[in-house]
This record gives C-alpha cells, structure tokens and sequence, in this order.
C-alpha cells in the first residue's frame, strides 16, 4: 500500500532537482514518508532525498523499495500544471507507480518500476568546520562566470576576511565571485525634532545570509556536477554549503519541505 | 482577375495550418471565395479548407486556380505583423502571386505559382455515429502525454459513461486523458430572506462543450499527424472531433469565418 | 595607466555590435577616451568604433594599444547584468584587461591581451550624395523580407519619387519594401469658439526620419554583412545611411554617445 497526493508544483520541483545527477534511485517508502539516496554514475557525487509525510496533503503508506526511472518520472511531471493536484499510488500487483493529475481532466500515467534494491546509502555523518548560506541565484551565476574559464572551480572561505570566493582559473584567463559578510545594520535614528518619527534603514546586502567558518578552506569540484546540483533551484531558495579542506563539499536545500542533500568529491590536484 | 483584402492575422494563421500537412495545394478561387484541399504526401489525411469571401474586406475574383507553394506562402505570411492589412493579387500575366503587407510602410512579395491543377477532392459525406467537440488545448495537451508512451493514440467515446477517452499504450507504459460531460448547472438559489437576490453559479467543467455518441467506437490514429492538424489551433478554440468504429476521425475548426476540416485515416491494427 | 568605470548596460550593447563583424579589434585608447576600427575577415567592410570619455563615469588614461579579442570581452560583457557599475583597468605588467562588475557581489574577470597593434585604418572621407535617416528596427524587417527572396539586397533611392527602397530578386520571388517620406504635419486648428484650446495633431509615419537625395543611386549589398551591422540595434535607434552609386554604404548610429560607423563595399554585379 503506498498512496500520496501532493500539489503539483513542489513534487516536480523534486524530481527534477533529483533527476539531474542520477538516472535512477530507490524511493524507500514507508509510513514516515520517501527517502531515497543514489550516487552518480561515476561515482562522483551523491544525491539523499528526504521528503517526509507532511509534504502530502494525504499519505498512507506500508514499507515498499520503489525502483524509479527518473528520467520517465520527470517527463510525467512535466507534463503537470502548477494547479494540478497528483495523485500516486504503487500498484503491488503489476509493480507499476500510477499518476493521476486532477484538475478539470482526469490524466493518468502508469510507470513500470525497476527491479532497484534499496542500497542503503547514506550521506556520512561529517563534521565540517565551514558553513555558508548564499541565495541560489548569485551562487548559480557565479558558476556561470567560471564557465567562460574553466571546467572546474575553486571554493574558498577564509576566517580572517569574511569572504567566500568562487573563482576559476584558465592558462590565460581568471574569474572570480567574491561573496563578502556585510553585517545587517539597522539604524534608528531619532533626535528630538524627530521623535518617534525617522527610521533610516540601511539597505543591506543579503545574498550571503551565514557565514561561520573556524578553518581557512580552499578545494577544487567539477563545474557541471555544481551546475546539475543547484539547476532546479529557485533564485531566492537559500543553499547551505559545508567546506572544509580536502572534504567533499555538502549542499543542502529545501524545497517546500523536502530536503535534499547534495555531497561532491573534490578534485584532487595532481 | 484575383484581389483579396484581410487582416494579417487570421489569414496567416490559415495559411499556417494548412502548410502543417501539406507542402503544395490548389487554390480554386471564384466569385464565393477561396476553396482549397489536398491530401498529404502519404496519402493517410485530408485537408479542406473554405475561406468565404466575407473573410475579406475586399473580395473580387474570376475563376482561377492558383498552385500554392504552401511553404513559400507561410513564409511570406510569417513576416507580416498583426495589425498590417494584407492584400492579395494574382498576376496572370506572369503567374504570380502578388502579396503586398500595408502599415506605415509597404511591402511587396511576389511569389511564383505551381502548376497544379485542382484535384477535385472532396472530403466524402460520412455520416457520423458520434460527435464531440472539445477545446483545442485540452485536446493538445493529451496528445503531448501521449508522446510520452507511443506514436500512436486511442481516441474513445462511450455512450454508457459520457467520457471521450485520449489514451496511449506502451510496453510497459501507459497514459489516458478523460474528459468527462459535466452537465452545465445553475442553481438559482432564491428563499424568502433573500428574495431576487441571491443567485449561485456552479463553476463547471467546459473544457468538452458536446458529446453527442450513438455508437461505441475506438479507433487507433498517428499521433504525429493528429498533432499536426491541431498545431495552429489556438488553446480556446473549438474542435468538432466526429468519430466512428473503423472511420477515418473528422476534425473541423473555424479561423476567423474560414472553415478547415481535416480527415485522418485510423490505423488498421495487424 | 587605464581605468574606465561605466554602466554595464550600453557597454556591453558597444561591444557586441563591434563583435558581430571582426572577432579582434585593437582599442587605442589615450585621455580622449577609446578608438578603434578594424576589417571583418573578408575585408568586405569596415567597422569603427569612438567612445568619448564622456561616456564613462570615471575615465583615466595614458596611450595604450589594447589588443582584444572581441569574442572573450563579448563573453565577459554578456555576464554582466543591466545595474551593474563596470570597472576596466589595464594591468600593463601582466598585460591583460581586468574587468570588474560591481553590484551586491563584486565579480573581477582577467583577460589576457593580444599583441594587435594600431593598424590606423580610418574611415575614408566620402563625400556621399544621399542621405537616409531611419528607425533601426524597420530596416532590419526589410532584411528579413529579403532574406526570402536572396541573400544579396538592392538599397535604392531615387529623388523624384522621395522613396528610398530595400529590394531582394531571386529566380522566381521577390520582395521590396519601399519607405516613403511623408512631411511632418502639424495642423493647429484655432477658431473663434475654441481659441487656444484645440491642436489637432495628424500622426505622421516617422520611421524614415530623413530623406536627403541629391542624385539616385541602386546598388547591391551581402545581406548578411548588413545583418552583422545591424544586429546590435534596439527598434527606435536611428540609422544615419549614406548612399552613392557604386559606392560602399555608410551605416552610423550611437549608442550612449559613442559612435559606431560601418562601412560595407557593394557588390559589383559581373
């Protein structure tokens, strides 16, 4: 038994942002909600999936390992409408996952799932010294700027000047993105002429919304693989990104409450 | 003698969805207007359309029958803005086609005609078992989902349970479309207390406007010349869908007092 | 020493319509501002570029020859967004050109300089007979009507008949678009029953803006060079287009008060 109803827009969301790395992944159901975790075909990057039952406006669900073709599961989707409201349900018998889109049509699909074991990957428990949260728009844009340089991309945080720095490095150019911290000031300014009625508020710059960083930290990721990780996301949704020295980077985010977690191997420098 | 006044607007978008299936057509033009069919290349659907000559501001014309290169044609009208006047001639003299776009500046075309000579092609007087007329996006849209699964479709009517049923199947895959008859309702609600003055309105479904079905039928088509029938539609316009058990399916629009009907032969599953 | 901060928004439109014809260019630049002029590949035209320093909010500069490649500043500029404030500098130990786009993050790009030198070409001196003054986006329609019919163009004027004509013949097809100049009218109807009070204003057909032909001149042009020349054009620019009988056209038009000046050799019809 496994039956969910959602909106249309956030599960597409989901999918897509899942979809880009991995070709298929395990949607390990339970009463709980789906949680799925997959690695890319080359072993590179990991993708973990968690969408608890409070996503749904309906969840009913027994312990099932879902086999999923994303790539099939995403055309359904994008066939959706903002305003639709899907409705998926496990058929045991034919193992197949039926779709239906309601809305002033009735629209059903049924998907034949594949024989995938839940491979009990987790994202591994690490402790990072560096953590930045930066608005998805400029960190996307950022890595559009290196793109005209180079296919990999440098991450740097450094403690003493509150500065993350994207940059990319070619035989004969350079880029670069500077994020610095500007602390959110809030000015109230009141003198006696103006009692009560000036407030000057300083228009601040929230693209970097955290930055927490105990150990300088410096490493080099594939560009595509942090392309294909932050593409569905919206420009305002907030990324965490966790750094350290020589460690994957981690980059969490949250849409509509599921959350996804992202983890990339750093490139080792020869 | 051939001069024909319009908007550029609907007759582009005629022209438009007569070049989606044919590459070459007769125009037989004479004092009522402008007549026109052809079959496509495969010989697997019709294409008849019938621009009366109230469709134009002005109208004058002997008994001509100008070969249209359909794809030069579309071209020409592609260029044309919404609000120019366009105005038609034919130059026997030379066997041209004159096409001349008037706004604030003047554009002339002139365009070389085919010799074909009219086929007398006439979209054969079937009697149809059944009739649906649907809005065109909805009808678009089901074809896209379709896509997904096959090349080929199953439109279906039901006389027990009023759906017109768009479906697609697979090896292992499988989509539907249903679009249900929802009668339209007006609950007039009017009690003491609120005598003339109240009145409730159920929003109802009108995506299908008719379903007139004597007979059952279920009859497989191509989905690439269904969606090239439907190209130029715009989303709000009404299609007339005429259905029977082993018939070819009978799709007629109106663009702007223009009639086109369209014949598809249905697939013979082997 | 060279340091030139501007708005991203008209630089970035400077530089792609210099790109769209030659891929490097050698800015000379000194305290005057920028200059430049260069040959497209095929020595067919001419472009030539003047950006004053009044075109930057801040301008310092000693004489310098700045070898770019029009294709990587492209790529940077397109980076760049509408708010950005721009920041060039020249690093004359490393010799590249720094880019910096200021805004809520600051983004630095690093590009290397070519060793162009100065080639001192300079637009030739013409005296031309004709003169045409017309909205950028009209004469890109008439390209693209022509594009139909041939990929060469006629630009004729003729003095009797006030019309300046973009034409295009094939085997079979033709097009033409003809702008006639229509006097600007301005009628002040004042009566004795409503002195002052009301001006009837005819709208007048001002997309040619200027018409001044001392003699009549037909000659042929690379439909695609004038593409290329054009391509950079918002809709309401105006085109200053001098024209003489076998003599390259001169197309000039601003952009934020720098002048850019093509010249496009016609061709000699064998």
């Amino acid at each position: 038994m496994f039956k969910a109803v959602c909106d249309a827009k956030d599960f597409k969301k989901i999918i897509n942002a899942t979809s880009n790395l991995v070709d298929e992944i395990c949607f390990e159901v339970d009463e709980e909600g789906i949680k799925a975790s997959a690695m890319d075909p080359s072993h590179v990057a990991l993708v973990s999936l968690n969408i608890p039952k409070t996503v749904f406006s309906e969840y009913i669900s027994g312990i099932h390992d879902l086999g999923i073709d994303l790539e099939a599961l995403k055309k359904i989707m994008a066939r959706s409408k903002s305003n639709d409201t899907i409705i998926m349900e496990y058929d045991e018998e034919k193992n197949k996952l039926l779709t239906t889109f309601k809305n002033n049509v009735t629209r059903n699909f049924s998907m034949a799932l594949y024989d995938i074991s839940s491979n009990n990957l987790k994202v591994p428990d690490i402790e990072y010294p560096n953590k930045v949260s930066i608005k998805a728009g400029a960190f996307v844009e950022a890595l559009k700027d290196s793109e005209l340089v180079n296919d990999h991309i440098i991450l740097s945080v450094n403690s003493s000047d509150n500065q993350f720095v994207i940059s990319s490095k070619g035989d004969l150019n350079y880029s670069e993105t500077i994020f610095s911290l500007s602390k959110s000031e809030t000015e109230v300014v009141s003198s006696e002429e103006n009692e009560g009625a000036v407030e000057s508020e300083e228009v601040i710059n929230n693209v970097m919304v955290e930055y927490k960083v105990l150990e300088n930290s410096k490493s080099t990721f594939n560009l595509a693989y942090l392309k294909d990780i932050t593409k569905s996301t919206a420009s305002e949704d907030i990324l965490d990104i966790y750094l350290g020295e020589d460690m994957p980077v981690k980059v969490e985010y949250n849409i509509g409450g599921a959350k996804l977690v992202f983890l990339l191997a750093p490139r080792i420098e020869s």
